[in-house]
This record gives C-alpha cells, structure tokens and sequence, in this order.
C-alpha cells in the first residue's frame, strides 16, 4: 500500500493544485471573464492527464529521508507539477503541436475560441499560442508562488525556490540543445547533455533535492541525491529512446516509426555510428531521418541496430547508469519502509516496457 | 542629487544584474557554448537599454518608509529589471517584434543565428521566436532567483516572492486583454481594466510594496501603498496614451500616427465616443483604425479627440488619479529627504511630456 503509486498522495497533490488554480480563477474573474478563461483551460488540460510523476517523487524522497509531515510539503510537491504543465506548454507552442493528454491544450482550446473572432487563420493561430505563451508564463510563476505558501520555515521555501530556479535554468538549457542538434552538426550536441539537462534536471533531481531539503536531510549527503537522481534521469531517457523504437506500441502508447521517421539523434543513434561499419551505416542512413518509410523499412533500422551492437551497448550503459544509482543510494539514510517504493523506482527508470 | 535618477543607483542595480547574468553564463557554459550564447544575447539586450524605472522606484520606496541598507536590498530590486525583461521578450514575440532598444531583440539576434543553420526561412522565424521563448522563462525564473537572493531575512524574501507572483498574475491578464481587445466587441474590455492590469501592477504597485515590505512599513498601511501605486499606474497609462497621439515626436521618439492606424482603444477614445456627435463618430470612424491614414487625416482625428471635449475628459481623469495618489501618500509615514523625489515620481506620472 506505501508505494510510489499511492493514489491518496496523488489525490492530496491534485487537491493542493485544484485549490490553487480556483483561487487563482476567481481573482481573474475580477479583471475580465476572459482572463478566468484562460485559467479555466489551464484547470482543464491538468485535469486531462499527468501521472505527478515529480510530487510523488518529492514526497517519496521526503518519507524516505525520515520526513513525517506529508501534509505540510504538499504545496512544494504540487508546484513541481504547475512547473511541469508549464514546461509541456511552452514545448508544445515549440512543436507546433495543439493537443496534450489526447485532448486540445491551451493553444489548441484557444484556437477553437479565436476562430470566430479573428478573421485570418494566420493570426488565430498566432493570438492562440499566445494564450498558451502566457498560460506557460503563469504556470512557472505559480510554481514558485505555490512553493511559496508550503507551510514550512522560511528558509526552506527560499531553498527550495533556489532548486527550483536552478532545475528551469537546467531544463531551459536542455530544451534549447535539443531543438538546435535538429539542425547543428551531429555531434556538437551530445543526447547524454540533452538527457542530463533536459530530463535528469526537473523529473530527478529537483523531486528528490525538494523532499531531500524537507526532510532536513543533512547537506553533506546531497551530493549523494543529485548523483541518484541524475543517474536514474539519464537512465529513464535512456531507455525512453529505446522505447520510442523497440517499445510495445500497445504498452507505451507511442508510435515506434516516429523517432526513425524524425531522425531524433539518441544516444543508441550516436553509439550506432561509432559501431556499425561502412555498409550498416549506409543502408542506416537511406531510411534513417526519412519522413516517408515505411514499416518494413523501419523494421530495418531496428535490425540494424541490434546488428550492429548498439542496442546492446546502450542497454550496458544504463545498467551503468543503474549501478551508480545504487552506489549513490547506498550513502544515504533511508527509511526501511520506503526502500520498496525506491526499486520500484529503479525498476521506473531502467527497466520499465511503458 | 538624491533624485529618483540618483546615477549610483542605476550603476548598482546594473552591477548586480551583471553579476547575476555571468554566473548564468557561467553556468550554461558548462551545458554547451550554444546555450552560453542565450545568455550573451540576454546580457547584450538588457545592456542595450532600459531606465531601470521599477529598480529605481523600489529604491525609492524602501528609503521613503525609512529603510537605510540600499545594498541589502539591490537585487529584490534588480529582480524587477529581470522581470520586465521577461515580459517584453515574451511580448515582442506575440507583436512579432525583432527589435527593441534599437537593436535586435532574442529572436532577432537568433534569426540571424539561425539563418545559416536552417534552410526554411519559417524555420528560421519560428526556431528564432523559441530561443525568445526559453530566453523569457528563464528571465521570468531568474526574477524569482534573484529577489530569493537578497540578503533580507527569508520571511522578507517569501513576502515578495508572492508580491511578485500576484504582480505578475496582474500583468499576463493585463497582456491577455490588451491582445484580445483589438479583436473582441468594443467595451467588453475596457482600457481602464488594461491600464490597470498590464502597467499599473508590476510598473508601480509591485516596485512600491517590495520597498515598503523591506523598509518594514506597517502592513496597516499597505493598503495605501497600493492605492498611490494604482492610481499612479494608471495615470502614467493615460498620459502614454496621450503622448501617443499628441506627444512631440522629437521629445517622445514615438510616432504619433501608429495608435491612429492600429485603432488603438485607448480611454481617450472610449471618452470619444462617449462624447462625440453623430458626425463627429462618422468622420472620426473614417480615419481611426485606417491603415493608410496620412499625416493630414491624422491631423483631422486629433482635432476632432480635442473638439469633442475627449481629451480634456482623459486629463480630468488623470487629475482625478494624481489627486487620489495624493490622497493617499498622506497617509504614508515619508522621510522627509524623499519627498522631492516622490514629487517627481508623480510628475512623471502625470505630467511628462515624453
């Protein structure tokens, strides 16, 4: 019952994060119906899914370092997921996508609105991802300011918004190197910096770092919580961009031709170059970033990389990067009752089929 | 010399701006020398201009409720700069602006970037307006870090992290509304509500509380605090306004034929068409809104803003918001040494001419 997936702790976030988004609801309604829109489709899309994968994290690392008021850090542990609707909606404008969690997100409700009012489909589309560009705006500063009401010591909300601060500058940066190595010189960009700073940063460390903080952890053992987190987080897009290939589609939900068809230069892309000889490569390379192969043609693709090693290796890396987890957790004080939820954590990051 | 334009203090603020800054750039270079670029294009855009109004009047604050440490609280106040950063890179991308203070803006300076890098110039456009997208949260993030820097006890901090996050609720509704006024039904957004979203919150209330929360002012006397800034805020708006249409080009740098063509619904036109006859609205309705208005016709509009008695009706209104502004620094424990300062605070407001 005291696993990570406890639906009471996701339940008590969702109502921390329900509470916040209708009081911030009502003190838009007294500038303008519109604005209250506009926090009415924030309340919509992070009712539409998420799995507050980051405050359950916060809350596990909290128990798990000895923390025993759960009740008290739900705020801090419910901002990270307003941070986390906030990256998805900035990424989304990035991507041009206009759906989330299978239904329209910010942008895409806007448009529908912005249809019969502007005349130019052009400039709905622009004044809609403009309402998403502030929504995302909104959504980060919620994050802070949600943190800002936990009812913990001053120091520790200061201390956290510094975590916070740093995981938006880390994920900011990851964002930006993974939208430039679509068209820099592959190589300048490695996947391991994109999946360090993209990934690692805000769905690892920051979870961790914030019940860590909370739960006095002493200082001398942080150190110990970043090296966890971040290995666990290069491990989890790790085997993520397995998935994106060789994932169950039934299981994870995703397409697996997408990656191929996108050319999305992975860690297992980058280790099939250097392992592949002249003629693997070649016959990589005719359907590999090609937007129109076909099914049979990526099942070539994915033989080639078993072929030539590189699935195998990138397995043996993320075991690598399991087993420095496990040295690092290994440091720290952990609460016995909590150690089930943490290898099922692990088993999340390394080993997981969805 | 202890004016509101007090030098040192700008050299001060723009000291802890920098510093901030080149530890960010510091930092991201360790990601890679591509996202150490966005925060060399950061730093050449904020050293490119700005008065540093919101600093500056924070200072002021502080030292008119009485507080003595000016250093202790520079960067709460250097936040503010970080913050109207943010706002207006993200604001030049909803207005499709790649220049700001006479030089390029994120996405301008990216645009030219990108241009080698990526072949369709949409790309480029669209890779460019990203690179201000991620450049603005971080701005917006690094607002809340920097304030969370000062070193003012924590509660203090948390205090204005939560003035900063009501502020910037204030103006992202404020932005929301100025967008959608230029397409939804006249009066359904009135400019006043606009004014007092977008200018008067972050612009005066906000730099204003932050002084008088440092400077200890008794929280029974924030409610005028509030009231001065509101009012003040709101007036600097109406005066732009008119400075928009009847300003002297030569002392305001703006044109005054762009809000003609663009149709701008400020107050002075709200009270046009309150005011005006039925002839007046016709020949008036003729030019305003008109892209291709000349100078002459222009010339005919701001006859007919003056003959309906609209103008005079917008500088009633602003004599009415200085007189409340006055009203309530009565009420306001000020040191004696910042009065003259104040004084041209609110000249600023009300009376600038450029």
């Amino acid at each position: 019952m005291n696993t990570l997936t406890k639906t009471e702790y996701v339940q008590a976030v969702d109502e921390v994060i329900r509470e916040f988004l209708s009081r911030q609801q009502t003190s838009a309604r007294y500038a303008s119906p519109y604005y209250e829109d506009l926090w009415k489709e924030i309340e919509r899309l992070i009712s539409s899914g998420g799995k507050r994968f980051r405050p359950r994290l916060s809350i596990l690392a909290y128990r798990a370092f000895g923390g025993k008021d759960v009740e008290m850090i739900l705020p801090a542990a419910a901002a990270q997921e307003l941070l986390h609707l906030s990256l998805l909606v900035h990424d989304d404008i990035i991507d041009r996508d206009y759906l989330r969690y299978g239904v329209e997100n910010v942008a895409g409700a806007y448009k529908m609105h912005y249809k019969e009012l502007v005349h130019s489909p052009e400039d709905v589309g622009h004044y809609a991802n403009m309402a998403a560009l502030l929504a995302g705006d909104l959504l980060l500063s919620g994050a802070y300011l949600l943190a800002a009401e936990s009812k913990v010591p001053a120091t520790h909300i200061v201390a956290i918004q510094k975590l916070f601060g740093q995981a938006i500058f880390e994920v900011a940066g990851g964002e930006l190197l993974d939208t430039e190595a679509a068209f820099r010189a592959p190589n300048s960009i490695t996947s391991q910096t994109v999946a360090l700073y993209k990934t690692a940063s805000y769905t690892f460390i920051l979870p961790l770092m914030v019940g860590a903080l909370l739960a006095d952890l002493s200082e001398e053992k942080w150190e110990y919580v970043k090296t966890f987190g971040r290995n666990l987080g290069v491990a989890f897009q790790l085997r993520d961009d397995i998935l994106g290939i060789f994932g169950d589609e039934q299981l994870t939900g995703k397409s697996t031709i997408g990656d191929i068809r996108e050319g999305k230069r992975t860690q297992m892309i980058e280790q099939f170059y250097n392992l592949a000889n002249e003629q693997q490569i070649t016959e990589f390379n005719r359907y590999f970033a090609n937007t129109h192969v076909t099914a049979e043609q990526a099942e070539i693709v994915r033989n080639l990389l078993v072929e030539s090693g590189a699935r195998a290796a990138t397995e043996q890396t993320i075991e690598g990067y399991e087993l420095e987890a496990r040295a690092a957790l290994k440091e720290l004080p952990i609460e016995q009752a909590c150690m089930e939820e943490l290898e099922e954590l692990i088993e999340i990051a390394v080993r997981r089929n969805n």
